[in-house]
């Protein structure tokens, strides 16, 4: 028998926020358009596993993002009896305007941290961008809503290249100005390792102040997981992610997107960080996007379950594990 | 601009040996049997790749597993001017006398972690295992090979659901009396986290005494990278990988199976940690493997690419990004 006591792993956090973005993040780039009543069904379906802060849509201008031009059915329509917080990104203060006029709970905005990203993405320059978001600050202010910021492409640009962690916490600190009520950091291509992640965190704390911290992480080279794992251990209190970790590139479609909510949650279950959120019931939704969606989606929890345990009467190999083990 | 200096994250090692178990592990469930000149191209493209060690095949009943029917020729033809050390995989003593006879230069066995699952796959008890395991090592010392030892299902069992660490770490006392040159844990049905990875391997170490670590991880709950990582922070020496991530279970072909090779370098790469493989050059192996299996690989570095970097000229959206940033 063993001697040793356990050995003391990284200190988690108790507790974690998931935040779900398949709504907006997850379905924008989706080639089919999904009706207003099955993204609401969606949206029933992620509250009624618990999720408490879900990303419903965006208000943007429809001919650029026709996927999200029902933003204002969308918010017409959600579930308002589960305390969900319901989050509308917004990209300049027309958009500010809608969302509050909608009735988000949250106004979500981002500041990119390339100025190459900016221009092509936004259309704008990082400085322009800065004034848009100081006025989408004061309409959301205003109209008593919750406010969020996130810098997008803060770990790697795709025309850049890695980012400057110095230009991430000087654009941070511009954005903090503003009075977020929380400042989050997206890995928008997918390219961060655990390292950069807890450094880049701990360099946004020490500005930051008492301002919460979330993490936005995509699974495009699978280090997703590891990068939400290394961001508990450096002080966020909320992790986006998306149902079915949609959210891939329409050009690429077994590229992935976000991380999966139900695999996140499968993770921090394991980790003993709790979410409130019912992962199998998440995990569950997952054929009804791949038949909405006319695709298989990434998340892995809904093929491979929950349980550990496969009954012993299965006459099937459990897992493709035989015939030779490991 | 930040006044903080960077943050401190968890110790890692320098340099990690990656072990590709692609042939074996990799090969052995795929319904298209491939070719013994199609597996010695894969060996020789991953050997001129840089990899060091190769699990090249298993010496196991050829009407149990016919994909390594061929484990006499794989061995015969395995390039021998790139200084790799092959590994055969054995489960008896007849399957070591021929891996000696075959030239290996190291012999690995497995021993389960549960009763239950040794049983149903290797067709023997934990204690008939073990004995065998004894005569195994007694046969690889003999002719002077190398001698390792894996403990399958050491984080979960598909039938007893969660392994007691405590056991994990017995079974483990047990295998070293036989003198192994390296002991391995393996998540042979992918259901660990981080947590216990750091956990199980501290515990391991503390009655390994110097014999190295291995890890060996499963992505099929998408936590194989996070396990990877956590590995790092605790002492692993080896990590196993498979070209292409492949490995998953042939009843349910979009489960993926060891983590892939490629993606672990890209990780590895970013974390600083020195594996003296050619990550781009092993991604470049998923297209062809594609063809060679007739299905998708899991490994994502072959479609998502080690460059951050899009051409400026690209008239696509990088990676999906347009038109909504995050």
């Amino acid at each position: 028998m063993s001697p040793a006591a356990p050995a003391r792993g990284p200190v988690l956090p108790g507790r974690v926020t998931l935040v779900e973005v398949g709504p907006r993040d997850g379905l924008q780039n989706e080639a089919r358009r999904l009706a207003t009543d099955d993204k609401l069904a969606l949206i029933r379906r992620l509250a009624a596993a618990g999720i408490t802060r879900i990303e419903a849509t965006s208000f943007v201008h429809p001919g650029r993002v026709p996927q999200m031009a029902d933003a204002e059915a969308v918010m017409a329509g959600v579930p308002r009896d589960r305390g969900v917080a319901y989050a509308g990104l917004v990209l300049n203060p027309r958009g500010a305007e809608r969302a509050v006029a909608a009735g988000c709970d949250e106004i979500g905005s981002v500041v990119v941290a390339t100025e190459s990203f900016s221009l092509r993405n936004q259309g704008r320059s990082v400085a322009d961008t800065l004034a848009d978001w100081a006025r989408i600050a004061a309409i959301a202010r205003g109209a008593g809503r919750r406010l969020t910021v996130t810098i997008a492409a803060a770990f790697g640009c795709p025309f850049e290249g890695l980012v400057d962690p110095a230009r991430v916490v000087a654009l941070a600190e511009a954005a903090l100005a503003a009075g977020p009520d929380e400042i989050a950091l997206a890995d928008t291509i997918g390219v961060a390792v655990p390292t950069q992640v807890v450094d880049l965190f701990h360099r946004l704390r020490a500005v930051a102040g008492a301002v919460p911290l979330r993490a936005h992480f995509h699974n495009t080279r699978n280090t997703g997981y590891a990068n939400a794992y290394a961001a508990l251990t450096a002080g966020v209190s909320a992790l986006d992610a998306s149902a079915g970790g949609i959210g891939g590139c329409p050009f690429a479609p077994a590229a992935t997107g976000n991380v999966a909510t139900e695999d996140l949650i499968y993770l921090l279950d394991g980790l003993g960080v709790r979410t409130g959120v019912d992962g199998p019931a998440v995990a569950a939704l997952a054929p009804w996007l791949e038949d909405a969606l006319g695709h298989p989606v990434p998340g892995q929890l809904g093929r491979a379950g929950f349980s550990t345990v496969v009954p012993r009467a299965d006459p099937r190999p459990p897992d493709g594990l035989e015939p030779g083990p490991s």
